[in-house]
């Protein structure tokens, strides 16, 4: 992300025990790199979504990882590996929903597992997180280059491919770049004209605060809408695609995704808008083998009763919307249905109108260590 | 509405020239009675939402051009029409989407237009405002007996029937008791155990402000949802009708009503749970041949960027939630076509699975002036 001309990655280590990144909650009003100096730290940053979407808490957790490695106790080799592996429990179980989570926790654990010593463990697992954190970013590079082709469709109007998101799955949500902006991004770098219908995405607003601020860095023409005029504009004609990113795809790629997804997915059915979800291979978890089998995190009451920004002086302030002692329950994720995807983009390619068996000569051909 | 103790209608006029409403932009952290002491201060309580809801909005625009008529010039008989008639023109075009209000300014205009005399032409408009008023009150009471014995279906987990609603259709959107909400409350009042799900409704958030003040007056349990979140309820089966209200039906049975309603009736078909609209007879417009005919009105993006509420100390601030110098959008209702529609509960009763014919049967026997 380009800030104030600097280019900037959401998350980076330094050294290995220091972990940096962009404090998301603070944006888009306030820019701040936050700093955690142990594994705990970064741990309470993705808790508390300093750090956000997919592809960014994955290199956060191996980051997180190597910090444990770094700071465990090496006067035995039980005690090591016991507080390495209590604290890839600890990073597993602060995210559950996102499997790029666990896909950067499992590899720096089992690269390290595979040292002989303990202090060469240490190095190997700092080594396999940077690994991590740089392999999403090539990647979403080429998920704007597989992408960017679907940009400028048969309903485009005057020139103008009008492409809905929802959340934000774009650099923010990755180290660079990310999923389902990366190809817009793409596409204007070719010099073709995109215009981002951007939901709101409540309770928290990571559409119109992170993806508005995004496109806007970007100067990428864009509208925010609420989430719950999603139908009007497909049912009006006014969204030509929608580009979702996923925090999780099963092996019949079923995906789950924000809270919202499912029904601009199956509003854009309602309406033949076609409707693709971008995402790296390592968000596919191929072990789980449908959408019923995801979990879903609720999250406090409190995102859904109270919205927090600044008022007319600057000064954040946390401010009531609801009726005061009405409850409120705050799921994070839903599941969208594979049979509602037009297609799933990767790094290696379009997955179309996926389903199990393509999903599964896909991994064959581009990641055949991922069937095994 | 019962406010400590005291039962109150939700806008009521005494004497003609003097028109008291609830604030409803206070609601619910505030509980004020507003005065409008003139016709153009009706208008501007209409415009600013003071007064809000399909009937409230009807019986507020009735009571406005009574007070028209009463300020009229008397010195002759064409200053006091063109005053009239100008009068009316001002009140609908304050919410040009609102059945009701023209159905209310046309009632009250043609009775007033059958008197003999100007004098008599005041008192006919004032006392036809008030007959508008007092039939919708009755109206919500029927609309509540009708849509009754909907509550309690063969979905319902351990005898507690869930209901989803969208918007604030209850007493605060009619001059009493309401009509999505009236079955829910007679329900209750019949000792049947229903619960409510309620869409918190952005951007303005009425679902979760009104709705739920509603509920809670009532003590009817219900649990706010986040506009993003309907389908997912719905898909996990935790919802086992909805029910939601309308601002203008056409001929065919297509239905405007808050912006969110169209994407709650796809998901509810998507997943087989019947979707209901409680209306009086008077929010059809017999003359709309179908959905696409209904201008939809986008009001300010400022009620999308901003929300407002008291901070922790009880002080009212507006707070911006959205990326600084991104625009938004803000459409303020959509269509729900009528193939999407369970049953049109009025207060002559339930059309089942309505179309255009067996609306004009309906009106046919219940409401045969209405078809001339």
């Amino acid at each position: 992300v380009k800030v104030g001309g600097k280019r900037y990655k959401t998350v980076w280590a330094r050294g290995g025990r220091g972990v940096f990144m962009i404090n998301q909650n603070l944006l888009p009003f306030e820019f701040e790199i936050k700093k955690c100096g142990n594994h705990s730290q970064t741990v309470a940053a993705i808790k508390d979504m300093s750090v956000r979407g997919a592809g960014a808490i994955g290199a956060a957790a191996g980051f997180a990882l190597a910090q444990a490695f770094l700071e465990a106790p090496q006067k035995s080799g039980k005690a090591f590996w016991e507080y390495a592996s209590r604290a890839k429990r600890e990073i597993e179980a602060s995210r559950p929903t996102a499997q790029n989570l666990f896909y950067a926790t499992r590899r720096v654990y089992a690269a390290a597992k595979k040292a002989k010593t303990v202090v060469e463990a240490k190095k190997t697992a700092v080594r396999e997180a940077q690994a991590v954190a740089d392999e999403d970013a090539a990647t979403s590079r080429a998920i704007g280059v597989h992408g960017e082709p679907l940009i400028k469709n048969k309903r485009s109007k005057r020139g103008v491919t009008r492409v809905g998101t929802h959340c934000n799955a774009g650099w923010l949500a990755f180290v660079d770049w990310g999923t389902a902006l990366a190809p817009v991004y793409a596409a204007r770098r070719k010099g073709k004209r995109v215009f981002v219908f951007v939901d709101e995405t409540g309770p928290r607003g990571q559409g119109a605060r992170l993806t508005a601020w995004e496109l806007r860095n970007e100067r990428v023409p864009h509208v925010i809408i609420p989430d719950a005029a999603g139908a009007f504009f497909t049912s009006k004609g006014e969204i030509d695609l929608m580009m979702v990113g996923a925090d999780r795809i099963a092996a019949n790629g079923d995906a789950a995704n924000k809270i919202g997804t499912l029904q601009r997915a199956i509003a854009c059915a309602a309406y033949g808008v076609p409707f693709y979800v971008a995402a790296p291979t390592a968000t596919f978890d191929l072990r789980c083998p449908n959408g019923e089998r995801i979990p879903v995190e609720e999250r406090s009451e409190d995102e859904v009763l109270f919205r927090s920004g600044p008022d007319e002086k600057g000064v954040m302030r946390r401010v009531l919307v609801a009726n005061p002692g009405s409850k409120a329950r705050n799921p994070s994720f839903d599941v969208t249905p594979a049979k509602l995807i037009a297609g799933i983009i990767t790094e290696h390619g379009v997955i179309k109108r996926p389903n199990a068996a393509k999903i599964k000569a896909f991994f064959a051909k581009h990641c055949p260590e991922r069937l095994r």
